[in-house]
């Protein structure tokens, strides 16, 4: 009753000719033996995992939940197996560097699995979404010895990493955090403390388990500045169990696979992650691998709602549509593919699955160009603008995955309510999304308060070049000048808006935290409109009767024609947020 | 974790200074007895009852469900119980007539008793949701004997009915239906065939169910037009079990403990209800209560969702806000009720839950003015009225009740996602409201296709009066002025906008398909703008020193400098709406 086809095509499609991937890859020496058959290759495997192993045990999972039992977490039926496989099939080193084990592939082919994984098994995958963040964490941050020591088991995904932020009284504000680590004076140090909200806090998966644990050392100054990083593994090297007790997993709406651990630490062994007190520089290179990660779990969900609703839409026969295709005849009811209401939320699913891919693996190969480009401005030029996209993608994604889910249920009608076609399993995984690993109001801030107005601009003006350049390109092409000239338009809303917020905070510094939120939303359409702009423009690579050229110029005319209203709105909203706002 | 107090005040101020219902019921024999002191120890013993019985078995309800054994239902602890001093109450005789045993009291207080049912639970709320309706139906089209049987039953609630129209191949598209009732000749009839997701079709909470069934006649016309209703108990008078067998129920995202059954039929003995072939006749007068109860759902929903996040939020310390009330001294962290993003989700959750109740007891108010207003030309302007807002209340409303479901969870953070605070249950509760009786869908094509358009403009007329009226009476009150003149400007670009609609139709039959869901969000903004202009106006009426004056006009403001961002999003999605949608 819950079907998946990994999107394939389409992934070819961003990769060859939105992102123009290859071409980028023979220019840098650590990718230049990758071509599009070997990436096709890579992605046709991930794709079978995905479907073979993975969706099988998606209503499963849901329906079994995790089991806690005198501190040990029992996963659903199967997920240990799978988790074998995976391992098995080398892809937890997939974006490793080969130097530490890896197969040194871009970030961009680690983004497709990612959103299939995701798409497949939500809750499954949350054991492994953070193993390349945590890598790289470690890899920028940790002492070489410790580097030796646990990276390997990483990168073979031997041991599972987790990320251990949350306290009950400390959660989007980390500075309220009280967990305690003393130095033992060899090098490592005792911790003490309650941390909530772990995901994949303990588990059957793997033997070991690699705390990443934010904690407090003697006299640290307080708030965000006292806080250090520490690696507390769940098992000693000499074989005894470290100070880490499970005391519960919580009870959720959804990824109910997913085990969502209470820790304790009562004196744990743990060894320091960078330097002391800068805990939360080295946690956000893996929190902001975390960020683009939550976002592909929007898009997987967009993704898998959009071809289960697509499905059931096609076989689902009721009342006679207004209008039918050329040659289809009037029956006594139509398939409901036909009423305009339904084409309408499926356009959407299609268009805003398809967008977001584009940006979310644009988001993932400036992340690759940021560290291999050849020239290092290019590397900085990438790097700024993968830190813009951070913030919209966590946030913008994540709502469309819950949305586009709430949508493609309703295209289910009472069967969407009921747990056998399992779209509102879809509804309720995606709903943490929104929420985990920074809410998608911090991420609001962060982007308007500190990446456009704090940067002065620059990374943001990046992204204005990136969308006059594709609206300059695409208004060369009669079929596309359209959308090259709404983009061109977007790109000067989004500059007036800009001056217009920055020159009002100066009186009032509270109006930005009140228009972040209509602000993000603006970013998250100008993005999906660079998306279908180019995609119209490079589908004319496509040979002429290849289906999908025409599928995406159909799209982008949906997609132009629909995103008026939003843009309207949005703008509307940060204008009018120039009023105050009283207390409740 | 999880708690509710009935919005008596609240309440209280729409019936006696936004309705002035006193001055309605005064001029009314039927209600001439009734006076708002009655009124509200009518209200404060319902809000007992919810907060007293109900709300404490909404948790337990949804993690126990129902459970289905042989053809029996058990609903879950306490529920039964809790029917029992429902009973006992007398509330399922409330809005009943007295010359039919019942209290004659008007619907505007069952809305309210309704709206406390649905906020408190939702689930339990589901068994009795359908009773006022099916008295209603029996009233208007049983035959003498008929009644005298069954109407009792339902008036003292010993009895609960059902409304049995969905069948597996047959949802919106009730012409699809193949029950079939064969004549026996002794003015009874056998029924033949399966019905799906039939809310309380078998429980445990009364001994009879009287289920009302649409089915086919022999010879009957094909498609809508040869439907004819049955009321077929499920125990017949001389103790025998009759041929209704429930085989199995669902389960469902939310309202786990109202049981949703498979019926099957198998030569059950009925009645028919009404004349031959006009069953939908007579189960529209069924389904146009349904549809407002379900509005009601959705109010419940943003109230419950309201108080729950407001508490959330003053109690909840993180981060420093950029600005506090005058007089609150910064701390290393604030109240998240400071800062602004949530400053905004909790006004929208104000705003909308006051906003809906003042549109949705006016609706009843009509119901109420359309059977006993003293003036046949009120009676027949009020019931056009009702009839117009009905499609508008139960999508909008329950629209708003799943969109503020999610934003009080954003409220909590993690903890929202958490069963152990309940806001995930009133989302996922909530969603089922914009599905059954008459998907959003259905309700905005019956809205602007047959309300609107199909009706000449004449109750569409009715409405843009109220709008202009108030708009009138607002603009003599300098701190009113302002809302008055948005609610003129609104009113104006609905009558641009219909015009425009009538106008394209001619040309482009689906057009009106293609733009009526932004229509209805049109009209449902609207109609919390007439809300708000409203309630700023005639708080004037309360004393000085009663905050709630202060807050209902603080109140306005948000509502009216938030309202332009959505009119520019729908009015745009409407002109656009004329571009061709394509099939996918």
């Amino acid at each position: 009753m819950w079907s998946y086809q990994a999107p394939l095509r389409d992934m070819q499609f961003v990769l060859e000719h939105w992102l123009q991937a290859p071409q980028a890859w023979s220019r840098s020496p650590t990718f230049e033996a990758l071509d599009m058959p070997l990436a096709v290759q890579v992605l046709e495997e991930a794709g079978r995992f995905s479907q073979g192993v993975l969706a099988p045990l998606n209503s499963s999972g849901d329906r079994q939940g995790c089991r806690w039992t005198a501190g040990q977490v029992s996963t659903p039926d199967g997920f240990a197996e799978a988790y074998r496989a995976y391992v098995d099939g080398g892809w937890p080193s997939l974006a490793c560097a080969e130097a530490l084990g890896g197969q040194g592939l871009p970030q961009l082919l680690d983004a497709a699995l990612q959103e299939m994984l995701y798409a497949t098994n939500h809750a499954w995958a949350m054991y492994t979404g953070i193993s390349h963040g945590a890598y790289l964490c470690l890899k920028a941050h940790a002492a070489p010895w410790l580097q030796a020591r646990y990276l390997p088991e990483i990168v073979s995904g031997q041991a599972l990493p987790t990320m251990c932020l949350t306290e009950p009284q400390a959660g989007s504000d980390v500075g309220l955090l009280r967990c305690r680590a003393t130095p033992e004076g060899d090098g490592s140090y005792r911790l003490h403390g309650n941390k909530l909200f772990i995901s994949g806090g303990e588990h059957d998966l793997t033997t070991n388990i690699l705390h990443l644990v934010l904690a407090r050392l003697p006299n640290a100054p307080p708030g965000s500045r006292g806080i250090s990083l520490f690696l507390v593994p769940k098992q000693l090297d000499d074989g005894r169990a470290n100070g880490v007790h499970c005391d519960g997993i919580e009870h959720k709406m959804g990824i109910k696979g997913s085990a969502t651990c209470s820790l304790i630490f009562e004196g744990a062994q743990g060894w320091l992650i960078g330097d002391a007190n800068q805990g939360l520089a080295a946690m956000f290179v893996m929190m902001n691998s975390a960020r683009l990660h939550v976002g592909l779990q929007g898009l997987g969900h967009v993704e898998a709602a959009w071809q289960n609703a697509l499905e059931y839409a096609a076989g689902r026969v009721q009342m006679r549509a207004p209008l039918r295709p050329d040659g289809v005849l009037a029956q006594v009811a139509d398939p409901i593919l036909y009423h305009p209401a339904m084409r309408r939320v499926l356009l959407e699913l299609r268009t805003t699955s398809e967008g977001l891919r584009a940006i979310g693996y644009w988001a993932a190969h400036l992340l690759d160009q940021a560290e291999h480009a050849p020239d290092p401005q290019a590397q900085q030029r990438a790097g700024q603008l993968a830190q813009l996209l951070t913030p919209i993608i966590k946030a913008f994604f994540t709502e469309q995955g819950f949305r586009q889910a709430s949508n493609a249920l309703q295209v289910f009608g009472g069967y969407g309510y009921v747990a056998e076609f399992a779209i509102e399993q879809t509804l309720r995984d995606s709903r943490i999304a929104m929420i985990y690993e920074g809410s998608n109001e911090i991420q609001a801030n962060d982007l308007l308060l500190r990446k456009v107005l704090g940067d002065e601009g620059r990374a943001f003006g990046l992204l204005l070049t990136e969308l006059r350049d594709e609206a300059e390109q695409g208004g060369e092409w009669a079929e596309c000048a359209g959308f090259a000239a709404a983009l061109g338009n977007l790109c000067e809303v989004l500059t007036v808006v800009v001056s217009g917020i920055r020159a009002r905070a100066r009186e009032d510094s509270e109006y930005p935290y009140r228009a972040a939120g209509d602000f993000l939303q603006l970013c998250g359409v100008t993005l999906l409109a660079l998306a279908w702009a180019r995609a119209a423009r490079v589908s004319r690579a496509l040979p002429e009767d290849d289906p999908l050229r025409a599928d995406k110029l159909q799209s982008a005319r949906f997609f132009f024609n629909y995103l008026p209203s939003r843009v309207a709105q949005y703008r509307v909203a940060i204008e009018n947020a120039c009023e105050a706002l009283p207390f409740v």
